[in-house]
This record gives structure tokens, sequence and C-alpha cells, in this order.
């Protein structure tokens, strides 16, 4: 089958108009119609080989929805004309003692949707089933997409983590990623700490689920909300003073990042003996979190803030995510 | 009540007969004659004032076990005659929310029993009714004295970490904390790695529980266990490589240290990510806790390895274990 596509020719180039043969399908595989595909970070990092494994040309999209058109032989549980999604991955070994026990995202042999292969900006897109998520019904398709990458990525530590509703939580760092956290904590019944640099997002944040906002980058602030929080989120990739964060947590509080910020952490040892606290990272979340997620989501009427473009128009999209003006994450639609 | 003591004149000196009076004994209060004391490295830290909070003349001694002598009109639970331990903790405020919540060892309003007051090198010592924890049947008096400081700091780890038996398991500098941690963790089920840096310490390790040893100061024998470990346990005050620890962790696994190095630990947030690991710490233990360990103790007849001298020979004991000869703990015999 032949696939119209938005491919970058090399490290750092305009996407442009590039048409692949996708080969017979694999008896596991399904072929999706892409509808929608969400504009992530990720997607830049591909683009620009940040992270040393691009191939070129590549297609980026890892936030896809769209419908079923071709499944083979083996496929188990979706059928052609499913509403499905596929994020970040597009496939694991399905027999690893990690994907035996349902955390195929933590796979040693799992396959990204966009590395060494073609992503859904494009009207068609491949994957395996397992990773194939079907749509719960009433779900508003054309803002699910970032659910399967930014939105799994911050609902998996909440649920890692323990959260309960009765804790007090923070997200550092609010656009893309910290605002779906924002919203799944409101709903998660927690009492809900932004932090920012730019507080003169607070409405908004407010409107999406924060009770209060404090400034990242105020000493004194942070002081005031000391030992308070017993989950602190972080979605930024920059180095911060962790220990000046890890001091608003309660004991037995947790700091968890998603951001893979690249200076290393550094964790006075004491910070965490005293209070019992620990920090963590993740990444994405499984297959059946995934859906359960899913089903939280149409439960609660939970959606990204989207900004929609054309998907011929991606490097207009891709041009207002790099210069920070997304508010706050960009579907392309098909 | 007059009180024969060993205590340091000021920061660093030999430990000299010092006789102190204790006030009238407080409601909540208990007396405990000293039968034995363990001698463990944060005496020595006091004695030396490293942490700035010592005052003088300074009474070491935390790790008590002996009989109630005397008890105030409110104590619950004991009486004269019983035999009893108390640790580094000989108070909290017992209304605070983590004193209520069965976590009193992070109460912020503890006290410690040789900070702003007079430890267990004497033959009488005084701590509230919480933190004087009745003996098990059957306990060996002469070598209980660690687990209520050394002991309950290594046994924490394992129950806040939700360590399985099923799980492999290393514990980082095997002295007079690693080498209780190697005996619990037998016991636990698990299967045990313990990382040194002598390896001359090979069959007395394996006899206390250790599965295989590992040189800590060896990358390539850390390289050969990568992504084997659920929960590594440190023990060690020095500043270590973390990420090769890390490396060594199964995805989720959790390092966790007891140690308080004083360099801030350097974690890539990437090495957690990309695995669910995460890094914590934990004090002590709660009493409840010291309470289940001293019963597991008893069953499974868990003991330090000790070494005795009399309470006299204190300068001795403190030279020894300052050398780094002991092996592994010091009690000394009131």
């Amino acid at each position: 089958m032949k696939v119209k596509a938005y491919a970058a020719e090399k490290a750092g180039s305009e996407l442009t108009s590039f048409e692949y043969e996708l080969p017979k399908l694999d008896k596991e595989h399904v072929d999706i119609k892409v509808h929608y595909c969400g504009l992530c970070h990720s997607d830049l990092s591909m683009i620009n080989n940040d992270w040393g494994n691009s191939q070129y040309p590549l297609v980026p999209g890892h936030e896809i929805v769209g419908e079923v058109t071709a499944v083979g032989s083996e496929v188990k549980g979706l059928n052609v004309g499913d509403k499905v999604g596929m994020g970040w991955f597009s496939e694991s070994c399905m027999h690893c003692n990690q994907c035996m026990d349902g955390k195929q995202h933590l796979c040693n042999d799992s396959q990204a949707t966009i590395v060494g292969r073609h992503g859904g900006f494009a009207d068609h897109v491949r994957g395996h089933w397992s990773w194939v998520t079907k749509l719960p019904d009433g779900i508003d398709m054309a803002k699910a997409g970032p659910l399967f990458c930014g939105g799994i990525t911050v609902f998996n530590p909440i649920v890692l983590s323990g959260v309960q509703p009765t804790d007090k939580v923070g997200v550092i760092g609010i656009g893309g990623l910290g605002h779906m956290a924002l919203k799944f904590l409101k709903f998660w019944g927690c009492e809900v700490t932004a932090f920012t640099s730019n507080k003169a997002k607070t409405d908004a944040l407010k409107a999406m689920g924060a009770h209060q906002v404090i400034d990242s980058t105020n000493p004194e602030e942070l002081k005031s909300i000391a030992g308070s929080l017993d989950f602190i989120l972080n979605t930024t990739n920059v180095k911060l003073d962790w220990n000046s964060f890890i001091a608003t947590l309660a004991p037995q509080g947790k700091l968890h990042t998603v951001g893979a910020v690249l200076d290393p952490m550094e964790i006075p040892a004491f910070s965490l003996i005293s209070g019992e606290k620990s920090v963590g990272g993740s990444p994405l979340g499984s297959v059946a979190l995934t859906r359960k997620m899913l089903d939280f989501c149409v439960r609660h009427e939970i959606y990204p803030t989207v900004e929609e473009f054309e998907m011929k128009d991606v490097n207009k999209a891709i041009s207002h995510l790099h210069e920070g003006k997304a508010r706050f994450r960009v579907v392309l639609k098909a």
C-alpha cells in the first residue's frame, strides 16, 4: 500500500510531502487510516536528531487516532472499522517478563512508532494489534490523540505512585504535559498546586484544576508550602533546584519526573532519609493502563486543551510549538 | 536519682566517668537500668560534633537494652521489672499527624536519645514509655541492643519498599548496618547480593546470607548483573557512582539509602524514567515496626554479629570501631 506522508529529509529540515510503500501486512499488524495526530515535543527532538537515533526520511507523529482499515490474520480484539489510537509505542515483544507482566512499556525490545519506521503525519500508519487501542464510545476523536503520548505519560505516575484523592499534589511546568496532569489530578480528587515560571497563566491554570499557583522560580513561595505535598510531578526538561522542591514534600512524599532533564539531578541523601522521601521517574504507561485512562477521560470529559491545524500546515504547527506558543497541545487534522 | 555515666567533655575527647542527677520522674517517663548498650557510628559523630548539634558533657549510647526500674503514673504498657530496649529516639510528641499515623519516627518534635540529653553509656537512662519497647521472650539481650538503631534502620526500608520474598536484592557496604541487612533479607526469602569493596570478606558474607558477592569498585562486575535487582539498600556514607548501581536494577527497581552521604547524589533522570526506577531514603523506623522486627528476630534467631567490651573499656571499644576493626557491631556490657 502506498502511504502519503510528511517527512524530514535530514536533521532539522522542514517537512515535505513524501510517499512510501508499506509491505504486505504482517499477521499480527493492523493498518490505521489517520484522522488526527498530535504534535509532541518528542517529534521535534526526533526531527532534529537530538537523541542520535533518528533515521531519514523521518515521518513524525505518534499521537494518532483513526480507523482500522486492515487487520492481519492473527490480530486479536480489533476489526476493520474500529476507531483506535496509537502512541509512542507501536509494538513490543509480547513474551518477555515485562510484557507478560502487563508492563509492555518497559519491554526491552519495544518498537517506537517513529524510530526506524514511519509515524502518523500521514494518511495511514501501521502497528501491532497490542498497541493499537480501541477508543471507548463517546470519546472526542479531535482531542484524543495527545492522550496516547502526553496523556499516558502523566497519568501513569499518578497510578504508579499510589496517589490518593486525599493527597496534596503539585505539577512542575504547565505546558503540553503539565496541563493534562492538572486535569487528571483535579478529577482524582486531589488538592492541586501548579508550579509555573509564568504566573500570567494563573487564571487558565486554576480553570484547569489548580487550587493554587506557585512561582517555581521564587524561593520564598516554595518555602511557604514546605512539608505539605504528598506527590510532585515534574514535566520540565530543565535543571531545577531539586532540593527546594523536595523540601515542599510532606513525610513519605514522592517527587516524580517525566521530564528527561539532561543534567544529573542533584539529590542530597539526607533530604530523602529524614522524611522517607523518594525520587522516581517513568516513561509512558502500559496497554491496560492506557485503556483505563481513556475510560476515565470519557467519564469526566478530560481532554487536552488543543489547537487544531490542518495536516498540510504541519510546518506552521511545528513553528508554533517550537516558539513556545502552543496553548497547550497541537493536533493535526488529516 | 544519681546516674553514673561516661561522657565526652568536649568535641572529640575521650570519655571519662561522669555523674549527673536525673530530676523527678515525669508522669509519662520510665527509668531503665542499662544491661547492654551498642556502640554506633552515630555515637562517634555526636562525640565529634560532626552534625553541629552536640551538647557537652555528652553521654553517648542509643542502642540500649535493660530493665525498667521506675515508671511514671501515666505510663502505658510497661511495669517495673520489664526487659526493654530503647534506640535513637527516646520520645516523640504523640499527637502530630505523623505520630497519630503510627510514624512516630517522622515526628518533627521527636527527641533523640543523645541530642540535648544523656544516653546509655551509663548505669541508668530515661525515656518516654512510647519509645521504650518491651523485649519479646527468648531474645538474647547481649546481642539485642544494636537492633534498636542499626537493626531497625535497615529493617524499615525492606518493609517500606515492599520487598517481596521473590525479589532479588542487594546491599551496598557490609559493615555494622549492612551485615544486619544481609541477615534480614536472607530470612525474608530473597536472593541476596552483597556489594563490598573488600572481597576478603566473601566467606563471612556468604555465611550471613549473601548468595553472591560483587566487588562494588569493579565496573565489570557491576555490569555483569545489569538489570537484575529489585531493591538495593545503600548503607555507606561515601560518594558512589550511583548510576552504575541504578543500572543493576530491574525495571521498577528501587535504590534506597540509609547512609547519609554528604555529597548530593547525582541521579540522571533518564535512568529513572526508562525503567520506572526510584531512589529513596529513610531514618530508623516506627514503634510498631520495631516491635514487629523484634518478633521476626526471635523467630529466626537474627542478631547482629557482636564483639563485647566491658562498659569501663568504652574508649578501647571506640578506637576499635574508629579504626574500622569492628566485626561487625560493638556492644558494651554495663
